[in-house]
Formats: structure tokens, sequence, C-alpha cells
């Protein structure tokens, strides 16, 4: 008998639920062998879209959930309205054992809010991180993978040095499972390269993570070279990350902007410009990060994959494989893990040295 | 008789330094007819490069400074061991009052701290803020600038809600008379809309900030409307605002590497860049936000006006034509007496509801 991964897919949350959350699980039925997938949702709307789609009927249910949170609702008051909305029941089947990780499109601060007070938190992790992928230098195939992970990127606003280090632990962790990254290089976003800059948290961070061998930390970067793909993990507090990732996601509008000034100065520019204009719509697909793997929201006991609001069936399908690796490969053991061997190496260490709290 | 400002010009300072400062000074003697440029530098190197440019001599003399400190220099280090070199007798020239304005191209950290080591802050300002423009929408001619202003981007690196109302105060001073904006649209950079989004000294700064009249106030603004242009004026933490400076400057880098991408992937796409190259190569240069204008230091009784450490002569003149003008539209007066405005409507408010610290 072969271990079954449960995944629990929140089919009423997306801008195309759930018709193409429903393919997406469908198509990930018949690509995915040892998952079984959970779609939570509307079990008549449900059922009546599963029997028209390829699947395969031994590894998709559905589970009843009455009402759902809107994409632009407000997630506290819509949970406290809703208490059987799909990702509040969703997130319940996880918590109680019926599931061993969460997919969702819909609403980012309701499904992260579901999960935070249900699930438990990771021995010692203090604060959950949502991780986000994002395209860095533009190299491909099987080795070059064009992408950094950024965390955290909205679920921790203000951070402490010990929260960072955290998250260095589970980005690296992530990173090494999803993009078969063997030794991740994990970075502290600041605003200066030396140990010393930063606000006390990243200086509180950086004398704790140059201690570890765990991780392969090489220290600060700056803004410059996030684009760039210095580090193959980004940490950094809830609110910059949040910025960041916001600013980036605005590169692609930037780089069309820029085509766009171009088209009105010359005619060569112009001539160029229609040439160009099928790379420029590939370019902005690619600048586009949120149609790639979705955010993995880290540090609790079972993974949660946040696909984009926008996605379609095979961004939903994508999201599903993700969470699949992340239970096969023992994400949340690997991270527990490591926090351990540091919690064990930070005892271990002599009381005198340990005045600047680095982590312990 | 017309008054003078006079306007003191760190030599020494740039990677171009001292020929090419030395020329923009040069330059800006026969643009400005009401402004005295003191060089400060060796007087024996700046005695030889002078007579050899067109110049006004009766509006460019030489200040000797035996020593300046390298770019690359540790700003604290340098300054201690060379008590004489050219920034530091730059800035006593104005603290001493034999200068109204610094501009300089050399060490920021370096010139950020002589100045903030001699200068008195103005009455109201409680931390200083440096400045710095960079290119949004690319609309051009007289009345569409492509320009915002970003503050504070590295001076002051934690921040209270009072620092930011007071950053707010002064890069929109500093807009209106620079960029000849008669009411620019000044915000937050948080990590949502709502006025309760981010740390709690964004959160305070947002609730003193409605209040004002002062100022045009358009609220929160996120990562992704920073590129657009949607504020004249961004106000954050100088953390947060040396990573957004630094991801911006990235920015054509990203632009370039897109286009090299898309070479390899089509003939078609090969000929458009071809065509294209010229306008490649003008995007990079206006997404080069460092050729223009340089970043103010605001919040002291004098402006500094930083060019970038890359400026060629014209980058030099176009700087001091800008400390220039904040003397001549008395920038440091107009921030003083918008302070003093907020704090006497802080003090009329009911202390009722001054429970939440709006920036008194």
């Amino acid at each position: 008998m072969r271990l079954m991964h449960r995944i629990v897919v929140d089919a009423m949350g997306g801008d195309h639920a759930p018709d193409e959350i429903v393919q997406g699980a469908a198509e990930a039925s018949l690509a995915l062998t040892s998952a079984e997938i959970i779609l939570v949702g509307d079990a008549a709307v449900l059922g009546r879209l599963l029997p028209k789609l390829r699947h395969d009927g031994a590894r998709v249910r559905v589970h009843h959930a009455p009402t759902y949170v809107e994409m632009d609702e407000k997630p506290a008051e819509a949970l406290a309205a809703k208490p059987e909305a799909s990702i509040a029941v969703a997130a319940d089947l996880v918590a109680r054992g019926e599931g061993d990780a969460l997919v969702s499109a819909g609403n980012t601060g309701a499904s992260v809010l579901a999960c935070a007070r249900r699930w438990t938190l990771l021995e010692g992790v203090r604060r959950a991180a949502l991780a986000a992928v994002f395209p860095t230098e533009l190299r491909r195939g099987e080795k070059d993978d064009p992408f950094s992970l950024i965390l955290d990127v909205g679920a921790t606003v203000d951070v402490t040095a010990e929260d960072l280090v955290g998250f260095a632990v589970m980005g690296s962790a992530y990173a090494k499972l999803v993009s078969s990254n063997r030794r991740p290089r994990v970075a502290l976003l600041s605003n200066g390269t030396e140990a010393n800059k930063g606000p006390k948290e990243i200086v509180g961070a950086h004398a704790a993570l140059v201690e570890t061998t765990e991780l392969n930390f090489i220290g600060n970067i700056e803004g410059l070279d996030i684009p760039r793909g210095v580090a193959d993990v980004v940490v950094t507090s809830g609110f910059v990350g949040n910025v960041v990732l916001k600013m980036l996601e605005g590169v692609s509008d930037t780089v069309v902007r820029l085509a766009r000034y171009a088209h009105k100065e010359r005619l060569a520019w112009r001539l160029g410009l229609i040439a160009l204009s099928s790379a420029i719509d590939q370019l902005k697909s690619i600048t586009d990060w949120q149609q790639y793997g979705g955010a993995p929201l880290l540090g609790f006991t079972h993974p949660f994959i946040k696909a984009h609001g926008r996605s379609n069936a095979r961004a939903v399908t994508n999201a599903i494989k993700v969470a699949h690796k992340a239970l096969a490969g023992n994400l949340c053991g690997n991270i527990a893990r490591t926090m351990a061997e540091l919690d064990e190496r930070a005892q271990k260490k002599p009381r005198a040295t340990t005045g600047s709290d680095p982590g312990s």
C-alpha cells in the first residue's frame, strides 16, 4: 500500500473559482498518483462541475462548505461573519488531521488568517512567514532556475532578529525542496552589505546567521541585488517584503511603458517594436511572478500553498503539485529539525558570548 | 546690489573629481548670475584646473583643504582620520556662516555625517532625511514631470511617526520648489492602502497626516504604485527607502537583461532589437535616476545637494543649480514654517483626541 498525501483545496477561492479550481484539481488527480484531493465548497456546484471533467474519481472528493469569502472582503470580518466559509472549513479539515496540506487561490489575508487561527506552529518556530517566488536573471533550462524566493511578504509585519533567523531556515528548506537547490544562498535584505548595517533586528539576525553551518548564509544584500538574483532566498520583514514584491510586480508594467515611450520617438524604433511585440508580451508574462508556483505559508505543522487570485487551471494544478512535493519531501519536518539544531547550538554556546541575543 | 547665494562645492568628492567637479562649477558660474561658488579642495590642484576652463572669475573661488575622503572609505573612520578632509572643511564653512548651501558628489555616508555633526536642525525638525528623485511614468514635456521624490533613503534608518510627518513636510516643500509642483501628492509607503495598514509608525504618521491641510496627503501607497508615479513624494523610513531606491536602480539593468533574453529567442525579435538598440540605450539612461538632480539632505538650516558619485560636469552644474534654487526659493524657511503650523495645530487640538500621538 502506498502513502497517500491528502491535499485540501479551497474550491471557491480565486477570481476563476470554482470552474478553474475544479479543473486544476481534476488534472492534478491524473498527474499525481499518490495524492488524494479534497475539494471544499458548495457540494451541489462542485458535484455538477466535476463529472464533466477528466479526473481520477478515486482520488478526488468533495467536502461541503455552504459559503465562501469573496476576494475583496476584509479578512477578519469575513471570517467572523462566515464561520463555515470554504477556506475556514478547509483549514479546519487540516487542523483536525483529515488533510495534510492546503491549497487556495482565494483571499490571501483570509486564508492566512484561517490557518493562523487553527494551525499549530512547528516546534522552535515563533512566527509564520508567507514566501513568494520572483523572477531574476532570465536564465532558463534544467539547471538555471531563474527564480528567487522572498519571505516574509506579509504574514509578520514587524519582526525580531529571531523571527528573521526562522524565516531564513524556512525559506532555505523550501528552496531546497521545491527548486531542487541543494545549498540555497540565503541573504538578509539590508541597506548595506556590512554586518552592522540596518535596523537592530537585521544586525541581530546577521550575527546569528553567520554562525550557522546548516544554512548557506551569504550575508546582507541590497535592493539592487534582488532583480539580479544574487540570493536564492531573500529574508526580510513582512512589511519590507510586501513593498518589494509589489515593486517587482510593477516592473512588468514599467517595461511595457518604456516600450510605449520608445514607440513615439522614432520610425526605426516603432518598426523594432512591432517586431518585438510578441517578445514584449512574453517578457511581461515572465516578469509576472504570480503565475509561478504560488506563495507558501511556512512555519506551521502543515504546508499551505497560496496560489494567485488570477490562477487558471494550470496554475492550480501547479500549486497542488507544489503542496504534494512539500508533503513528499517532508518540508515541515525539515524545518523543525533545522530549528532544533540551531537551538541546540545556541544553548551549547558559552553564556558570555550570547549577550547580543544571537537568535538563541 | 543683488543678493549672492554662496554655494560651497566639495571639489575633491566623486568618481571624476576634481576635473569634472571643477568644470561643472565653472559652467555654473557662467549660468548663475546670483551665485558665488566656493570650491573646497587642494588649492594647488584646483588652481591649476580652474584657469583652463571658461568661468566667471568673480564668482568662483578656491578654499584650501589638504586632504579628502575616498569614495569607498568608511565614513566615520575617514572623518576621524582626516579632520581637514574637503567635505569636513566644506560643511564647516557653511556651519560658520561662510556659505549658504553645500554640493558634493563624494562619499554619501561621509558627507551626510559631516553635515549632521556640524549643522543645526531646523526648528521643529527632529530627524534629517536624504531624498532621491526617481523616474516614474515616461511622460515628458514642460508639464508632465516624469519624476517622483522618495525620502528618507538612508539618513534615518529607524523612524517614528513624527519623523515620517517631518519627512512628508520636507519632501513636499522640496517638490514644490524644485519641480515647480504647486500641490505635490504626498503618500506613505505601506503594505496596503488602508489607514491601519503597516507598522505602528506608519499608522501613526497616517493619522497625523490626514489631519493636515498644509500637505496634499493622498494616503498610503503600495510598492506597485512607486514605478507608476501615483505620488509625487513617497515617504518612508531610511531603511525601506534605501532598499526601494536600489531596486529602482536595478530596473534599468533588468530591462537590458530582458532584452538580451529576447535576443536569443527568435529572428524577428533579434531584428527588432537591432532597430531598438538605440532606444534601449536611451531607456537605460532614463531609468538611471542618478543623473538627475541629486539627492537633497533635508531638515537642516542649510540645504545640501548630494550629486551622484558618477557625476560628470553637467550633473555637477545641475546639482549647483538645484542648490541655488533651494536658496533662492527659501526651501529651509518654508519647511520650518510648515513644521511650526503643524505644531500649532497639534497644540490647539483638545488633549482627549491626541492619545494616538499624531505627530505633535
